[in-house]
């Protein structure tokens, strides 16, 4: 099954030695190397009834490596452990090897090594490597009163597209593409990253919960524009139709991954980030200066901030 | 839980920066980093009735620490990915922490990121970072005819205490932690890197085939000294209790992560190293000249050989 899933496939440069030995062997030039973890469980993370299997290994190796970029790093290397039931048909596995290096050629990362064992349950696990260049890496911690808050992505798209499928429906095509495999945009986190971002994140938990993490890790408080997080047409389409506040997905959705970044106030951001909010002192996230709060009705605004 | 595992533990000097954020970053000074990856499953690598989750702990880091290892690097760092029922005590993952921890402080490696999240079964994912020093990778290809083979640690131990616990017994003890936890001889694995090895892998599928293996992908044959690999006085007391041929567990045991190497017929091998064999053309491994098969009744030895 292992040469099955590496066989005729390109390794990278920064791939020293491939799968076949004890361990592989990864380029670090930077010399240090930015590593992470994720694990996505059959049932828990994706149906195979929602999601091909192709699509499954797209998600896996999409949530790493926006975990890497996050950090403002080139992402360079990629390892899968796979553990599934011994029925697996050989095409969810084949699938799920095209997903993996399918979305890992995005980034010009190789498939350096994994594990495949017997299982109850598929579980895919993936870890992801990368290379800073040389700068530092792009802390949550790094926010200060007077930044501006930034973001480059979509918001909402993949909760969106999880309330569709949850109904039983299968349209619109947009959010539910977007829930089956998110689309980080790589290349504007690296952006991000060489534009001097002075913290960053990736959103996968959803916008005010992983704002209220870089604001808890930086000890800043942190204030949303409404007018600049207005739900994008679709999502107000899909919304209508569901009886969803389409606030909710924006504000509170993830898995679309996202780029999340504050930016000094004299830095110029690169194109495809968009200023969402301010950094000031204190703690929390507000948006337009009030608690956002979905408790509070459809609209999940209260009157009064805290 | 997360920070359950990892709050109050010291992060060694390799560990630029700990969990906590979107990925971890870990030095890798030789601008090269070795990688590996493990997947156990609960069931099918281990039994929580046989093993303490802080012994499967340990088995799920020593495994790929042994890896690092067999490439000549000195392990760096570890990440972790959990997942487990709901259900699961948390004395269970409490012990699990402590089990990674202690087998992760012997080679002095951080548990630097990880990952938990909810299963039906429970499954341990574990990846294994090294830095090589600024020596080559210790490849399995690079065995040449004339080198000589040989073992650091011990063999069969795993497989008795295996055979041991499926008979429903619980001693001896020597055989079963054995089985239970392994213990690679991590600096004697990396002497014979610093030794000048030719090839290196670990036991951990039994030592004819990991010699197959080595041989194989060296373009050469294999030739063991029965002698030097005569059974340890343990071995022939529970084979002889159990009815079972304990040559079987030598050559046939893995999971005790002894390791098995080749060097240059002028090379001086380190001490805690064994020759058990010599290296020679064409290819497959013989004992004394013989092919071993335990299709041929109890003591596995065919009168001819190929």
């Amino acid at each position: 099954m292992i040469a099955r899933a590496t066989a005729h496939r390109t390794q990278p440069a920064t791939t020293l030695l491939g799968p076949g030995d004890d361990a592989a062997v990864v380029s670090a030039p930077d010399g240090r190397t930015v590593v992470t973890t994720d694990v996505l469980v059959e049932g828990v993370h994706f149906r195979l009834d929602w999601s091909t299997a192709e699509q499954v290994g797209r998600k896996a190796v999409a949530q790493n490596l926006a975990d890497v970029v996050a950090m403002g790093a080139v992402p360079t290397a990629l390892l899968v452990g796979l553990a599934c039931p011994g029925s697996t048909p050989v095409e969810v596995v084949d699938g799920l090897t095209t997903g993996l290096w399918d979305e890992a050629a995005k980034v010009g990362a190789g498939i350096v090594g994994g594990d495949v064992v017997r299982a109850e349950q598929v579980v895919v696990s993936v870890t992801a490597l990368g290379d800073l260049q040389g700068r530092e890496p792009v802390l949550r911690s790094g926010a200060r009163p007077g930044d501006v808050v930034a973001v480059a992505g979509r918001l909402g798209w993949s909760a969106a597209g999880l309330a569709v499928l949850s109904r039983g429906f299968r349209a619109p095509a947009a959010v539910v593409s977007a829930h089956r495999v998110p689309e980080p945009p790589y290349a504007l986190g690296l952006a991000g990253a060489r534009a001097g971002a002075s913290a960053m994140t990736d959103v996968s938990d959803g916008l005010l919960a992983d704002l209220g993490q870089l604001a808890e890790a930086s000890g800043v408080s942190a204030d949303l524009d409404r007018v600049a997080l207005t739900p994008a047409a679709k999502l107000v389409e899909v919304g209508s139709a569901l009886g969803v506040d389409p606030w909710t997905w924006v504000l509170t959705g993830g898995e679309d991954h996202a780029f999340l970044a504050t930016f000094g106030p004299r830095r110029t951001l690169p194109a495809g980030w968009t200023v969402i909010g301010t950094v000031g002192e204190g703690s929390g996230v507000t948006v337009d200066g009030v608690d956002w709060d979905p408790e509070n009705g459809p609209t999940g605004w209260t009157a009064f901030g805290r």
